[in-house]
């Protein structure tokens, strides 16, 4: 821990989206965490400038100002993929430390893709440029992680049940809407019937969101698959350094305000009994298994800094689990991956205030 | 189609859980399907008397009567396990055709489970005892079984995205009351962050629904397998004739008032290209596939008799699909299958009014 000596020093920080959904909780766990923030620079991503509040205070969060960025030690963004495109790789080449939220470098090879508790030796002081992963696939990344380092996971076959708010700010409004006026209609019919919804219209969201699940997360591909699914496979295969895995996802949003989980089966090159599995996950780093008849749903994970895991047990065959993760989209599937990153960074002296 | 004198002459027709939310649905299909109903009988299963509507008229719906329902040509079991352990043997041995919408009988290795779309051959002129199947597997076992006919299923992983209507009217009831109150908490905090839910008191179901999911539907054998997730498996392996098949199933509920949806991935022991497949699934009766790009959520089936499918596409392996089901729970995963099932009876002139 960062001695308040320390923190009066301390680094000067950028986030760039710091008004939006993820950005409001990176200054969040930034300020419980005690990070060694000397001065916090937060930038708006859109063009609309607003504030934030850190540390009590209110600060103007303006449009980006490359300039200032540049004169920062560390720069975390949760913003959009053009912006991190467009403004990270040139202050990672003048040394400044920026740790992506978004999707726009996960998958380059020369981009270290980070959980701390799963790969921070990907880290490389040369590499001032770090991606965090995709909320959905972190929970799973961080759970299966010691079953994967025992017994080699060759398959994967993930179902998703995902927060609305990893849609962003207006999709968790829209649901919020829906909620308040849809809960009228809930109601038995004079027959003693069950209503049948009709669906309403939807903007931020492919299709109503509550009282409903929807199959669809991001764009569908010429093989059928959305961009999320191919995010989940493609990171969990790169953050796992196991190219040759084969993942089959599906992801779908359901009415859940933080907390995404996932059904997920794994079959093992090295077969391991559910009880031996359970006894490796019981000391994952960032992890917590439930008790045997118990489980984690998303209400138990809300604000919470562990990925939960429950229900261990076999699959459709000896040498596969069954696996259920929850995790906080917005914690560890990102602005809490972002700051551990960087308190990695301080861990290795890399960052120094 | 019966025509309107043969409806007038019609058959004594009883309805045990009459008074119950499948029991409500099943009267409303015979009645929208002109099902030859010349009398109704409908019992309530619980104590207390209460009366149903049939056909515009109010009905009283006694307790149990065992002479009046040994009098019905069809008796409709919508009720308890119990209820129909106590009374179905005794009336089919008696002759009268007994539809049996619980558990009791599913497995019974001489009591035909049938869904008419699927395997209406296992129906005996001397098996009066009838089952009908589980509604979290119905729409999988009508949609997948063009598949497994042409490609033969040797594995199946199945997550479930199951409706609250499902586990009853206390447990809808209950996610109403939780709709209706826990819409209040759905806002932004002064800071701009997502609210964290506190999970709240539930008794029908095991944990709150309103905003969350549960990876339970029913209890945990000492396998940590649900006894839904077994229903599953079992039942799906009865319909489809395929007791080698191995199915692995995680039964989650969410907060959805009617239609229960699957994502499965099966595993083929004659690959089959998803075109393919997608072509045979557009020919099976009962099933729609959806067309490429879109999908069936559960607010589009409510109310409508066809099981939706989408998503078809490769899974994990290239002899491995993956397709997204949803279907009517209360609909084609019980009152119509039920309705269905007599109607095959008819058509056989096993059963005559």
């Amino acid at each position: 821990m960062p001695s308040n000596k320390r923190a009066a020093r301390g680094l000067r920080v950028g986030v760039v989206g710091a008004t939006g959904m993820v950005g409001a909780e990176l200054l969040g766990v930034l300020e419980k965490r005690r990070f060694p923030v000397g001065e916090l620079l937060p930038f708006s991503s859109g063009r609309s400038e607003k504030a934030v509040r850190f540390r009590g205070r209110s600060l103007r969060a303006p449009g980006v100002d490359r300039a200032a960025l540049a004169s920062c030690a560390l720069v975390f963004f949760v913003s959009a993929d053009e912006v991190s495109l467009k403004l990270a790789p040139g202050l990672a080449r003048a040394g400044v430390w920026c740790v992506d939220d978004s999707s726009a470098f996960r998958l380059d090879p020369a981009v270290p893709l980070v959980i701390p508790e799963v790969n921070a030796d990907a880290l490389s002081f040369d590499q001032r440029l770090i991606a965090g992963p995709n909320c959905t696939m972190t929970g799973l990344a961080v759970a299966g992680w010691p079953l994967h380092r025992a017994g080699r996971v060759s398959e994967a076959r993930i179902a998703s049940y995902q927060a609305v708010s990893g849609a962003g700010r207006a999709a968790l409004e829209e649901f919020f809407g829906q909620a308040k006026s849809g809960q009228r209609s809930l109601a038995f019919d004079g027959a003693g019937r069950a209503p049948s919804l009709s669906p309403r219209k939807a903007r931020a969201l492919p299709a109503q969101i509550f009282a409903n699940v929807i199959p669809q997360v991001g764009r569908f591909d010429e093989r059928g698959c959305s961009s999320e699914e191919n995010k989940v496979a493609a990171e969990l295969k790169k953050v796992w350094n196991a190219p040759e895995m084969l993942v089959s996802v599906t992801a779908v949003r359901v009415p859940v305000v933080r907390g995404h989980s996932v059904s997920a089966w794994l079959r093992l090159e090295r077969p391991l009994a559910p009880k031996a599995a359970a006894a490796l996950l019981a000391k994952a780093p960032g992890a917590r298994l439930s008790p045997e008849g118990r489980y984690p749903t998303p209400l138990d994970c809300g604000g919470k800094d562990p990925v939960l895991a429950g229900r261990l047990r076999q699959g459709a065959l000896p040498d596969e689990l069954c696996l259920w993760v929850v995790s906080d989209n917005l914690l560890k599937g990102a602005a809490l991956n972002s700051v551990q990153v960087a308190e990695e960074l301080l861990r290795r002296r890399w960052l120094a205030s």
